[in-house]
């Protein structure tokens, strides 16, 4: 590719956004290319505006969009005895979009990973011990994705977490709705017998 | 996600590019969102470039930057008398990175649809027919992806092809390398077999 340097340029761009797997970075850079000018002018104007208009609620780490608290925290009808740990907004958004919830949320920013740099002090961990020394938290759910790095993560913040008065949970883990033990991995499968729920 | 508004802007633009899943999007806008200004600012930057300086190639239709034909058709070592018909820049890029093929490429620019409003018309099959006329082809080599449009739009283009003097090939059908028997489909196990090679 080194016929088309502007191209060039605008995957090695696209490649930093995660989750564009590798192939689909040219087909993402085709449309790109190839979009009407006035969807290429919304696009561009819609991420400028969302980095304007869009921060962290200082309570939760949540979007807030031009204001200091999310939604969730300003609603005085939310249950302030439940507090869910995420790592990153799209999981809070995930359990939002189900309805069912109605405590609070507390956003970590991400997990432990010592490799790319991230420790306690790149998360919201301090945030989160300390709201549970003011708030009426009685139960802690822990919504940590059951990863490596999720697992060292929930392990790390049980231990930083007071030792009496409040209850810690974490989301069951087992089989996915619609899955087949054939596919599913090893650990997934022990996770789904240890847990086996009586009918 | 009513209460944020210029969120809801972005990821209802980035909705719009294919190939990112409808659950990825809420982790690209997280990306978007969260990078760093100087690497957003790039982004921004390379998709306006790249739409000024990239233009589909007058003859076959792949990209060429700040140029009318592309540098494969302006490579007097490529073989004119082979012509590659592929979709999208992106399949003749993957064919490309190979570096074993030698001929020349047609660029259709998508397959005939007629639900989504794509006719021959709007394919590049009379720039193919009437290169046909002029240049020395002597093989066309379908490369059009085995899906049920990718198969009526060869079987279209096909009756389209002079009757004589050229001959037409398709890419082989049949198990991709690394795949196991019991994950494929049904047609793709028939064409495995149908198209079984000697020892």
């Amino acid at each position: 590719m080194r016929d088309l340097p502007s191209l060039q340029a605008l995957i090695q761009q696209l490649r930093h956004i995660p989750y564009v797997a590798s192939k689909q970075v040219y087909r993402v850079a085709l449309y790109l290319l190839t979009a009407p000018e006035e969807r290429s002018v919304k696009l561009l104007d819609a991420i400028t505006q969302a980095r304007q208009a869009v921060t962290p609620c200082e309570l939760c780490g949540n979007w807030a969009e031009r204001a200091v608290r999310c939604t969730v925290c300003s609603d005085p009808k939310r249950d302030e005895s439940l507090l869910c740990v995420v790592e990153q907004w799209p999981d809070l958004y995930a359990i939002e979009r189900l309805g069912e919830y109605r405590g609070r949320y507390h956003v970590l920013g991400g997990v432990l990973s010592p490799l790319e740099g991230v420790g306690p002090d790149q998360l919201r961990i301090a945030g989160l011990v300390s709201r549970l020394a003011i708030e009426p938290v009685r139960e802690v759910i822990f919504a940590i994705n059951p990863t490596p790095e999720g697992e060292a993560t929930m392990g790390y913040i049980r231990t930083k977490m007071p030792s009496s008065g409040i209850v810690f949970s974490r989301l069951a883990s087992g089989m996915p709705t619609g899955s087949h033990l054939a596919y599913l991995d090893r650990t997934t499968i022990h996770r789904a017998l240890a847990g086996r729920q009586l009918l």
